[in-house]
């Protein structure tokens, strides 16, 4: 599979054309594409441009419904649980987001339950929002059954990522992971690619280990057994049940919280994805002085950067360190963009009139 | 190394005399053999009576202030940071869970993080207590450096357990899991038999895999480097980073919270472990009908319970069901307890007063 790059202002350009073509308004457009190209700009290729296509049938089939209205059908001080009506998942992750974030700065703490929601990019994009406000930002979704309980063959759980993000310097702590040992997209781009998955990662319909990506996803998507491994792997001897525990509280917080649907059954309901969310804000100055707070992670984080090396190993990372690192690259070399996601943008471009605005790659096309 | 049964009973009484016999009351040696014992009966024996020789240690040398009187240093509505005086961590955690609990009963939310505790067995057991209350219960502790995060060599991070219990019925959910592969007494168990250690679970001073337990151990505890993998385990392949994320965030919430000290410096001035722990419950009638959320948290288990199983396997276990599946089998055929262990306890026995009431093996001896 061969990559281009795309100037990254250009892209968000498109990106932001493209939306209105579906009849989302300029600001809604806008809070969408920037939550879609923050994985790009993260290096988090699956959860980018590359899901696009994704977005396109869900727009256009209906299942996203553009005049959705999301209603807070519960709320007290410190909770509320939102009605998403099957509104784009970006936008009511922002609106929760925004509103834990509130009840956060009021009473200390905030926290959103959202149910019939959408798919809503990278759950570390809403925890990032708490944590550019001084606060520590929570946020997790469920998904589509892909995680295989441990001694199980049937997928019940999804990826079931769990972001948490908190002011330090000089770099904040964002860390964002699926509960299974990769997430669903990461099978996507190993599938496009035609490449072979590596160990430990899915299992077939027997409930046997399976390195075939495209065998993996065929047999979720036709709900034939099998799926992707918890984090920890398959049976208890490096504790795959600890992934599959975290997918729980994810189910917990999310669909369990809301009144909403679990896993195993979103996507289930012809013309609608059910998926359900969480949004927590936590104002750190309940335990004391906020600067000296952050001081003491920033330290923790600086020593494990400084500390021993393994082996052959250059450089330990804090969490959310990477990300900014990719994003300086990705800022002046543009995005990367493989030849089958620039052939649906095309048609994505062609179907909502902003064919005209798509970037062209910065030199030389495809390499 | 031989395994022997001992009468749950018996063995209570034996470990409430030997506290007793340290200078604890009645009341406080009863609370820490509900916590020590509660390892056993939940069969996790690393956790169990096969630590009171640490315990021993740390308080006849001194790291265990029995005269301590823990205060409250910080203080909100929802929450509040303990300054623990170096006190007992099984004393500590029940007060500290408590006070969460009363702040969750008043509020919805309460969270108290604890700075200079001790080791206080196993997490789970005070999120249970929440949860026996009718409420969520969470509970982390960081721990003397073992975890050594990707790409290191040297331990930087604690086995920095979270647990979570929820109620649910017809049994709750109840995950309690160290943050690296397999938590520190795992290790000390195989140590203790001199086996050889799985794949996966450990590094050596240099930063590549080990399987000597006794080598990783010695290491670990002259800080010569190596230790114990994140949950995920090597390098990025199966995402260890996450295992390690999951540490931080455990880290963040105890002694990033409470002024405390980090993983990485515990056990590290002369006579004090500084070990710090955090303490949550929340009601989760915050987001509704509390019968309705336990029910659809139940539906959700038993349809896990249900589902296909892999090839070659015949159950699947939701969390905290093979815990109460051994307190059943525990409390009918005796605690285990191994020869080596079982010495241990004859010299605590005698050093205490306690020797009277040592229990005898339920029949047979060692076998």
């Amino acid at each position: 599979m061969e990559y281009q790059h795309l100037p990254y202002e250009a892209l968000k350009q498109y990106c932001e054309a493209v939306f209105q073509g579906y009849g989302f308004s300029r600001e809604e457009s806008r809070q969408i594409t920037d939550v879609l190209l923050d994985a790009d700009l993260s290096g988090i290729e699956s959860h980018g441009v590359q899901r696009l296509i994704r977005y396109h049938k869900e727009i256009t089939g209906g299942m996203v419904k553009l005049d959705a209205v999301p209603e807070v059908v519960w709320e007290t001080a410190l909770s509320a649980v939102m009605e998403g009506n099957d509104a784009m998942g970006q936008l009511l992750g922002v609106q929760a987001m925004e509103l834990a974030i509130k009840k956060a700065r009021q009473h200390g703490i905030g926290m959103v339950s959202v149910r019939n929601s959408n798919h809503f990019g990278i759950a570390g994009y809403y925890a990032k929002m708490a944590a550019r406000d001084g606060l520590i930002g929570i946020c997790m979704t469920n998904s589509e059954a892909i995680m295989v309980p441990t001694f199980g063959r049937q997928a019940m759980l999804g990826t079931n990522p769990i972001a948490f993000a908190m002011p330090a310097e000089p770099v904040p702590f964002v860390f964002d992971a699926a509960t299974t040992v990769v997430p669903r997209g990461k099978l996507e781009v190993y599938a496009k690619r035609g490449n072979t998955i590596p160990d430990g990662w899915a299992l077939d319909e027997t409930g046997h280990p399976c390195s075939d990506s495209s065998r993996v996803l065929k047999n979720i998507i036709e709900k034939t057994g099998g799926g992707i491994l918890p984090l920890g792997g398959a049976g208890e001897a490096t504790s795959g049940y600890k992934g599959y525990g975290f997918a729980m509280l994810c189910e917990i917080c999310t669909a369990i919280f809301s009144g909403g649907t679990t896993s195993n059954y979103i996507y289930k309901t012809p013309g609608r994805s059910n998926i359900a969310q969480f949004y927590m804000a936590v104002d750190h100055s309940m335990f004391g002085d906020k600067g000296e707070i952050e001081a003491r992670l920033s330290t923790l984080m600086q020593e494990i950067r400084d500390s021993g090396k393994a082996e052959g190993c250059e450089r330990i990372y804090t969490h959310g360190e990477k990300e900014l690192l990719s994003k300086a690259r990705v800022l002046e070399e543009g995005v990367p963009v493989n030849e089958k996601t620039y052939e649906e943008m095309k048609m994505i471009g062609q179907y909502t009139g902003a064919l005209s605005v798509l970037p062209t790659p910065t030199e030389g096309g495809f390499k």
